[in-house]
């Protein structure tokens, strides 16, 4: 059991990238469902709009999904940056 | 139990991966379900415009996706490219 | 008390992988089985669009399915492939 | 207190055995029997669907099934398989 | 505390089967009770098509009781097969 | 603390037996609980049919049942049978 | 500290029998208050079949309190019988 | 720490009861708020039936608490009776 | 660290009153609560019959306080009584 | 580290006594709450009654109130009677 | 690591504080959100009845909010008081 | 590893101090959320009453408000004043 | 492993930041988004008061902001100036 | 197992960082999903005002994102400038 603080330090960031992806992905992958399937809805109410409401709805998903690229980019500083 | 710091992060990494990879698949699971259920009832009530709403589902779909992968690519990186 | 590291490595992998499948089928199948429900209702307003519906559905459920097939295939790459 | 490491790899392959069936098993479940609620409910309008209705669910809960299969898969290979 | 490996594991395995069997009955039992609900609803409805929507719900059940099953299985290997 | 591998192999059992039927108790419970309801609605619209739903009611809760007997048997097996 | 292998057991015994049976409560408690509330909507609607619909309640009720039932029997046995 | 294994089995049980009696409470106090709120709701739109009603509710109340009244059972046991 | 084994049993005996008391709370007060907001509710709709109205709903929420009162008790033995 | 028993039973019971509130809190404080909500509603239909049903809702409250002040009464005890 | 009793009874009671008052912020915050929420539609439909409406709020709300009070009070308590 | 009790009792501070703020964010936030939510439902029936409306809104939320700031001053005390 | 007592402090602080932020975003996030939405709905109603209710949605948003800002400040008092 | 106090305090901050990103992202993710879902809905109804809705689709958003930017700041901030 011949472990140095560095090894310790890693092992706490790499832990905490799967923790950080793990979590940070249930909300935006719940969100943007949810956002699909309204807008799909409403394309079946008025077809003519759809798109206008495809392209909403990617507009609010891109916000939505902007949490998830930052727990993606915390999980790769801890990764490959974080020393 | 003699196992260095490099065994330590190794499975710090491992463990991670399962955590991210877990945790990660919930929330797209959820949520494009969500959307595939919303588009059938959709179909259903307008089956002329199948084409359009499966391509809107799709789309939408793809995005939420997005972070499910991003959680694969976390827990693939932390099994082969993170040392 | 005398195992290695690696066996430690392994032993988390494979802890790794039961907790990585077993969250990861938890989003897939409340999600498919939601536009499972309902497709049926929807062909039980419009049974002459069944095909239309039924293809639907399976399009939605393949790519709700995506998730738990990278859980399954995280779960397998840390039972056989990592080392 | 004298196990080696092949112990403590056994060990933790079977509380993972354990777990990725038993969360595993909590999606499908509910997921499919929201689909039979629904398709009952859809045959109880229009009951000379019930032959199309009755396949379109199975069909449906195959597919959510499947997340449950993979999670016995995992935990059979966790308990037989590897070592 | 003269224990051996062999006694670890199956103190692994036998906490193992009891998680696996009882978190693996909460999603077919809610799932299951939610289908004979709506079957209810449905035959209050048509009670002349009670036979027909009776067969309906218990093929449904089937379907969802098999992860409960899959849970069985596992828990009843973990305790007499696994070694 | 001289106590014996039988020893914790028969403490993680009695554990698991406490955890097997804890949980499996919620899932039946809140099904079952779930269709009585249900039925008592359904009589209440319909009283001529009582006998015939509440006929459905038990069939469709017996099944949801199962997997609160198999958490019984899994219980039981891991205080009697198994050593 | 000098308690015995026998002391250990006993020990997870009494805890395993807390936790089952305070589990076990939480499933029989909602879902039979769920069908009391149901009955007693119906009976709002039609009072005059009062005693059909709380005969069906109570029958109902009593397969959901099984489950509880089967908790209270394996914390006894592990309270009293086990050893 | 110079305590037996009679204290650990004592401590445990006591921990015990008030793990049983704490979750055991969850359960009944939210079902039978719920037939409480229901029965308000049948008696404000027939108060000519208010004594069926009440009646009602306090037999399906009654049922839902005895998995509350068990659950205080097993916390008076583990307290005064186990040793 | 010179505690005896009668020290351990109290204070597992004031942490089990604790959670007792504190798990206990959590469903009759959410229960009571929705029982109280349904009677004001058809108290609103028929305030000529507030009195009966509100009787019931005394009653009601006085069985679901019982395991309110029945965790108090638990609480108040680990306290006093037990030793 | 030279801590006689009493200290820890002492820390136990301050600890109990933050857990018994805390959880305490949140079943009264969410069921008030609708409670209010729901009496607003009412007020807002039958402005006239405004007297009649903020009594009833100051009753029912008081009720929910009371598993809040026995948590309350608990935490007092924990803290300066329990020795 | 050397710490006197005094010290870890300090410690927890420090650490109870924070729980107790984390936690009874949940309850109050979500019940009282609800009535406010509930007041602003009841006042929407009834404006000239705003200050009624307005004082019934704050009443209810008030009620409410004494459960997280006795949080701030048992937090307080176990900051200052207790020794 | 030499610290003294002095520093247990400020680490438990510290955290003690981040879980009470975190925690009672959670409640505060979806209670004002939905509040803010119901008003602008409200304003957009009645715009010609937005400001009594708003005043209502701002009213409710201050006291919904309040729990929140209990917490954030637990904190504060429990980082700058207590020792 | 020689780390004195401020070692430890600071890494409470930090782990105690950690704790605050994340669990302090989730209420705010969620309300405010719930408001955004409610906003939305009624200015598709009423298009002609966007500008009013804009504005109420933005202020009924800062104040539910107001304790993720709480959050924030406690994490960065945590990190910055507690010592 | 020779690391110093200033590596426990790096892997304290790293394992923070990871929890207030994978934590933070939850709340934003879902409350923004909401608001898009509802965008679309409003847009479905009135597309001549998309602009008007969108517009606030996004304001809304943007006041929901920022407790995940400040969950993002905390984390950068905990794994480059604290130390």
């Amino acid at each position: 059991m011949d472990f140095t603080g560095a090894d310790l330090i890693r092992a706490a960031a790499l832990l905490g990238a799967g923790i950080s992806m793990g979590l940070g992905a249930i909300g935006p992958g719940v969100g943007e469902g949810y956002a699909a399937g309204k807008a799909c809805e409403a394309i079946g109410r008025k077809p003519e709009e759809a798109g206008l409401l495809t392209r909403t709805m990617l507009v609010g998903q891109a916000v939505s999904e902007s949490t998830g690229i930052y727990s993606l980019v915390v999980a790769l500083l801890l990764m490959f940056v974080v020393k």
